[in-house]
């Protein structure tokens, strides 16, 4: 892996972080806080990033947004499900990863998440590929939303191949699956990982097309959402919803994880986290309101567009 | 394992359930729900349990204290470390398991649970153990409260050995760390597991003697600090640190996070969850604070007594 080929992938992390963290502060009116932090030898690993910050905004409740760029000694099994023989070789990755949560129950939580690993196996040629996605979970669903979500997910993708979508978005279902609960995250959108296939320039056009569609896809949802009026009982669902976000990140995210039992950053692999939640036991929608609905209609594994 | 003694274990299992969840409805003013469960052929465990729950609730914001009897084919590996022998067994689990989350501020979360496990393997005798303990998780911390906590765990198993205390003292302050945070949960108490060395009688003896002590261990401490008057900087302290709670049980819990992996009852493996909880970017208190106490003097491994 060229240093020139990293260098580029870490400009155009930097640089999204930043048109993102840009428009979102633009349209909360708020600003996001950076973070830039330093890990130096001695730590497990090391490297540095940026966590931007936006908690208690006027749209957004708690949003974060992370660039992180470490090197470390072995790669951890969880890093690779498919590449067997990396495990336990040199390894660099680099990413942007993003959950904004806003107040508004009726706007949707929202994940993004591109990144790059290269390893350098004991014999023979480096290794790279890239990872991420993105998905959405509405706590009152849209039909047009999730329409909208998964349209431009399409989009970002099709240039590279029309099998991409259909291959991501099953993907996404699989991985953002509360198994305990057999209950999906939310509505889905795009997930892949250990992808090559189209070589270092084509594989990096793809995921940056995927990083760049994201405001195409979140913002026009946010804007058309954040300002309808809701109550109490709106405002509890949702606080209950995020329970299960937490549930899915603390028990099945193999990133978050891997992460907090192997010695990373806590507070930046925990930007993930919502500000408040609640669990209620066997709290159950009735039938015919909005709250059954999201689990009838929305939280299914379908094909929105 | 004669079924005259697992019958004995059960008998006093639900007898203690009943105890103490008459005695915290009594000081909360509301009343427990009770929810009988039973699991039959198709499932990954067979057995019946009866969940306890107390929401809302004057003293108490959620209370979940559950029975449990089930058999399986396949012990999990997870389900005992120090028996290898074992893993794949046929197996026999009994237990009670409360959490108590009080809304006061002032007042803190309590954990117990008491279980006896048996296994037959394919080869050689019908084993049995037992595991449990209790541990105490304040938000504002007062040493007297963890003198008393101690003290009462202490007494009920000095008469089974001097040595018991101090082990499962260590063992506890081991297991209830967030490792990723290098932190304490709370100030501890006892832990054990694979608990079988004074023969059924003498362990359990033990046992009871740990599952009698419990109204004793946290009652004096819930009655005295019920009522403290507090605003809205403790309780916004409180669902911060009860995310904590939040992360201990869904990434370290071994109990929680197999149960959720391989089947068990969800609602009533998550009666630990707080019925609200936060989080927040690098929220540190000032230093000299009751909120910095906790950390300094609280959330550290030491001898109480």
């Amino acid at each position: 892996m060229p240093a020139t080929q990293v260098d580029l992938v870490r400009e155009y992390l930097i640089d999204l972080q930043k048109r993102i963290t840009t428009e979102i502060a633009k349209a909360d009116g708020g600003s996001f806080v950076p973070d830039r932090w330093k890990r130096g030898k001695g730590e497990l690993l090391q490297g540095d990033g940026i966590t931007m910050i936006l908690e208690d905004g006027a749209i957004m409740e708690r949003a974060g947004c992370g660039f992180s760029h470490v090197v470390g000694g072995k790669l951890p099994p969880s890093a690779t499900q498919n590449r067997p023989n990396l495990v336990g070789a040199a390894f660099e990755a680099l990413g942007v990863s993003l959950v904004f949560h806003p107040r508004n129950p009726y706007a949707p939580t929202v994940h993004m998440n591109v990144r790059m690993m290269t390893a350098i196996p004991e014999k023979g040629a480096p290794e790279f590929w890239f990872g991420g996605g993105m998905d959405l979970t509405p706590y009152y669903g849209f039909e047009e939303d999730a329409v909208h979500f998964h349209s431009v997910c399409k989009a970002s993708l099709d240039p590279f191949g029309a099998e991409l979508y259909p291959r991501f978005k099953t993907w996404c279902d699989e991985y953002f699956c509360l198994k305990h609960r057999n209950e999906q995250r939310g509505i889905g959108g795009i997930f892949f990982d250990d992808f090559s296939e189209l070589g270092f320039d084509g594989s990096f056009a793809m995921l940056s097309s995927v990083g760049d569609a994201f405001l195409d896809a979140y913002l026009p949802i946010l804007n058309i959402r954040k300002d309808t009026p809701y109550g109490e009982r709106e405002r509890s669902f949702q606080l209950y919803r995020r329970g299960r976000y937490v549930e899915f990140n603390l028990v099945w995210d193999r990133g978050t994880h891997f992460g907090l039992q192997s010695g990373g950053r806590v507070e930046s692999i925990l930007l993930s986290m919502p500000p408040l939640a609640s669990w209620a036991y066997e709290r159950k929608p009735k039938s015919g309101t909005p709250e059954d609905d999201l689990y009838q209609k929305f939280l299914v594994r379908k094909d929105w567009i």
